[in-house]
């Protein structure tokens, strides 16, 4: 039994997803299907990469993530199968898989474009359906990758702004405000332990947009309700909240807001 | 192991779903259940028989779909399994199966009368619950159709309206607007293919409340972002959207609005 | 194969909810996870409580329920499994079984402290991963709920407002607003049939605020549509709607409001 992850920007109004899982199912019988998020801001390539990145790793080994966040679908840009060292990945090559590609490093990746493995007709609007979820129920079927297409040499790559380090002050950015306001920021914890020098977190000074956020706290109830905390949050990333509110609403902050850390 | 999928408006915030996938699993441990979409817009049988057509046939052979979009639970609509030559339909007789029926011929139906295959008591408020999900339930573990009530003639249908050709000119309908504002109306490929006597799509000029939207393409990226485009959609019929926007905003039609393809 | 629900306040629009799965099928590859709601409204246990009520005891014997409703996150609240007569139970132990415990009886409860069965390092703001999700997983694979942890005396319980009786008038109060408007309130059906003495359901006068709603009936239909309707839901809780519309509304009530049902 191989297990099957969704994520994409279909949401669950429509019956996207339903159909998805129907073409998986006729194809792997035997496939457990289970939905990481189809709540992507549409089109947002950068939230549907973090949201892999929040996710995919604690599936079992050998899973097959399966991603549609798909702006370019039926123009010009590949759609892809990318055996990596834990996962298999298939979505639209365009930079998806940016960063848990970063902690799952890539064996090889395949364009698919074997005609015997996609519905036919293919639509121009839904690769979802008919490539996509073909593929990855083939895979789980057994077929090898290399039946899938040809292979691709580098995959696209999205853009992450690196924090910038000046004078002693690391600025960062808001990479995507969470439902409940929170800021995840551009920051890791991996970033934090190679850029500051051993600094302890609770001496720093978090600043976003002017306002003071203190330092970095293990967790939202060391502040009091309505005050602003940054932590690094459940996914590894530096996160900025408001306990008990929307930091997104109380800083006037958004995706691509910019925030410092200094001493 | 029997698949089931589900297609409600019950929605996600309450735990009508949550309820009627304890009743199937406590009756049919083996059971597995996938949801098509449960945010079909409240008591629009229109919206979910679209929902249906667009994603139910994608299943294996030998699918259960349980279907509940239910103005009149409680009142007198009888409630039914369909067998067809594909699949078993269980919900309410109310047209809900119109449109799927259409593409999967009824080989006959009863009305779930047997009390033995029901909850009891039955809600007057949730046969999705107590009756729906027990015939269901049922048949995944064997019980034969004609166990579960007493045979129907006809099923309730909907009456779809059929566009309307004079003059050269095809009119049709929106008959559902999705989440992203693009217009899902009345003519099918089929129906194009039909009436409209070989015309290359390319050729014609569709028209929306007097506002022209160009011919027939084949897909979104054929035009500019914000401009306006029809096409064949993935649930296989004519679409009207906006590329990167809302059709329904920009060319201010909802459900019902009236729409023209001429030569 | 053991069954294991999840009912939180997390949401579709964030991975949390497939973060947990991923954990879950890590440790329990067989496990077979069914969300009951995810969209209780964020920190309410109250609502957590009465979603559980409502849906839980449909499920079969031996499932486990796992529930994350969980403002204390990180704080001083304990982390708890309760075995209990029908089902295991695996959540914060703030009040989030109350309800669901009074038809189920507990047996035994512990604290999840052994540190073998949670994830490393557990993130202060996301048990529901860390702390819930292997628990519910190891119990799945044959754990001792002992194994877990030392056991626990009593259990946090939410203050249920009764229902309060004087001069052959019971007061009852609002618990929840369904996603229609619908009222759940405080007065069940087991404590309508110990309280009313045996009076005729169809002979009673509900009032909300002032404005009458008439007999308790049995189902909507009974009511024309735009009128109020009181009636025993499919949740066993009385509630007050209006028939293809909305009772908080159109009676201006909310969560705490009172009503009344007299002679």
């Amino acid at each position: 039994m191989t297990l099957i992850t969704l994520t994409t920007d279909f949401g669950l109004v429509d019956t996207y997803v339903g159909a998805m899982k129907g073409v998986i199912l006729n194809i792997a019988p035997d496939a457990a299907i289970v939905d990481i998020c189809h709540e992507i801001p549409p089109q947002d390539v950068m939230a549907g990469a973090l949201a892999l990145e929040s996710a995919a790793g604690y599936f079992p080994e050998g899973t097959l993530h399966v991603a549609v966040v798909d702006p370019g679908v039926g123009g010009e840009r590949a759609a892809v199968a990318v055996e990596a060292r834990r996962y298999t990945y298939v979505g639209p090559d365009n930079g998806l898989f940016t960063l848990i590609l970063r902690r799952d490093p890539v064996l090889r990746a395949v364009r698919l474009t074997n005609p015997a493995y996609r519905r036919h007709p293919v639509s121009a609007t839904f690769h979802g359906r008919d490539v996509f979820a073909p593929a990855a129920a083939y895979l789980a079927q057994g077929v090898r990758l290399e039946e899938l297409g040809e292979p691709v040499g580098a995959l696209v790559s999205l853009n992450i702004p690196e924090p910038a380090e000046s004078g002693g002050e690391l600025t960062g950015q808001v990479l995507h405000v969470d439902r409940f306001g929170n800021l995840v920021t551009s920051v890791t914890a991996d970033t934090w332990g190679r850029r500051s020098g051993g600094l302890d977190p609770s001496a720093v000074r978090v600043q976003v947009g002017g306002v003071g956020v203190g330092p970095i706290r293990s967790t939202y109830v060391d502040v009091a309700p309505g005050e602003p905390v940054a932590y690094f949050g459940s996914g590894g990333r530096l996160e900025i909240g408001v306990r008990n509110g929307s930091a997104a609403a109380t800083l006037d902050a958004a995706r691509g807001s910019a925030f410092t850390i200094r001493r």
